[in-house]
């Protein structure tokens, strides 16, 4: 036996209804209602142009609003066209800016800034809406969503940040915590990589083209670093707002409030079907339903 | 700048011993007695050689005895040899097996059984040694490790099943529960899949070589089956213990329940150092330093 039916149900092909818990996760988002969903805002965008096709990265304002502004400086200078994707650490990170940044023809940052003070976590939540998920998480004592992005927040001290799920976007630095200034960014590729939470900046997530960071192959250079004939070229980086609309993508994401997520959440947790009659009980804040999709006209 | 002091301390390539919490976990694993390591039992082990290179996978007979011994059974009479790797679906498995099981020219199972019983969870730990990890799951209420592997247990029923962590070696099913044989089996290759907990046997887990399988490409069908053409022929599967000895690894594992696999926890867990100044405080169950070497002569 090929055993095809395991693949069909695990990937969500099989559109039947799951047993008496209602409706599959895939139905749920097919029915949802058009209020569920998140504009998301080119102008808060970055769109990156590889040889192998196009990744769409959100920005995280709400947490790196220094960060952020000095990307998008770096951005509408050109900074990042004709750089490259510099590293690839198996099971980590992919990381991309300027590989001669350290020498004499390093790019110019212009009007950016080279350092900037490090926004590893916001010290309040005041005036960001936080979604609490309600399952354990190792790493924090409260968990979420804030931004439409994974977060943790410290009942104690009041501080929350973005936790590094599959797909967020740091900021690279030196030894120094204030020595990142968004020119050189990395996406984790792999598993969790939570033990970068509050030591390296959120800058954002890739909504679109992560498995094109993710198929890279790893560099041969000690953490994954390549070797110049290695790199992959970033033909260029572009603000979402500033793409032709002909060639923009309408994104929208699912609100962590909305009763389509919840339903989605609870049928990950508690939602049995024919195929996976034991339902876990719990999930893993990294494996919430951030969906993104194309909006429909 | 290139942050590269980011990557070497993020690679563990700096050998320094980190601050005010004694030493990194690469200066307690060098330090590691011997005693500290578990052999693996080569006649525990399957070699399954690619094009590509080595895949050694520990078997879990603690937790699925019948699997494993119908799986012992394939691989002596040479099952696997000439079958290939006919499905890679992104961020989630690698799977392994017959491509022609549903076909007249479907490979004979000889003397092993063609269905099993699933062996999902055991109805207990009687004679099997859990070592629980103290972190909070959100799959499960007790988390720690049995055999050696990720293993979770449920403190109302008595339950125990082994978890599916990254390189968790799981065996391929249809709708029916009983309907697994260990003739086709699968690898995590991305995140964890914990979702199949409890619901798809454990056969074992990648101990080597385990990125040879999430390197390659997905494959082009839905659920990530490949095309003919795009399958990963499977050279040889032997038990370990009938590999030449010349050829043959001699592994060993850090073992939970010892000083090194705690120092390493407590350090991953609350040990800053220059650069990750803000500790997690706790770890995934499946980021445990399960680590495995080749023994020192």
């Amino acid at each position: 036996m090929r055993k095809a039916v395991f693949l069909a149900v695990a990937a969500g092909l099989l559109a039947a209804p799951a047993l008496g818990q209602g409706q599959s996760p895939q139905a749920l988002l097919r029915a949802s209602p058009k209020a569920d969903w998140r504009p998301i805002d080119p102008a808060n965008t970055l769109y990156m142009d590889l040889p192998q096709g196009r990744v769409i990265i959100e920005l995280a304002p709400l947490f790196a609003p220094n960060t952020v502004a000095n990307i998008k400086t770096l951005v509408k200078q050109g900074f990042f066209d004709g750089l490259a994707i510099d590293r690839l650490q198996e099971a980590f990170v992919a990381q991309w800016g300027d590989p001669d940044a350290d020498e004499d023809k390093a790019r110019s940052y212009g009007a950016a800034k080279k350092t900037l003070t490090a926004e590893f976590v916001r010290p309040n939540l005041d005036g960001v809406e936080f979604t609490p998920w309600p399952d354990r998480d190792p790493y924090a004592l409260s968990v979420g969503f804030a931004g439409g992005m994974p977060a943790a927040r410290d009942p104690k001290t009041g501080q929350a940040w973005l936790t590094y799920c599959p797909g967020m976007v740091g900021v690279a630095r030196d030894m120094d915590p204030n020595s990142g200034s968004g020119g050189e960014l990395f996406a984790v590729i792999g598993p969790p990589a939570r033990k970068m939470d509050r030591n390296l900046t959120v800058a954002g997530r890739v909504v679109e083209g992560l498995p094109l960071l993710a198929r890279l192959k790893p560099g041969s250079e000690p953490a994954g670093f390549y070797k110049p004939a290695e790199r992959t070229p970033i033909l260029k980086v572009r603000l979402g707002s500033d793409v032709p609309a002909a060639e923009r993508k309408n994104l929208e994401a699912l609100r962590p409030d909305s009763a389509t997520f919840n339903a989605i959440a609870e049928a990950k947790r508690n939602g049995a079907d024919a195929f996976y009659r034991v339902a876990p009980g719990g999930v893993s804040l990294c494996d919430a339903p951030l969906e993104v999709r194309e909006a429909r006209p």
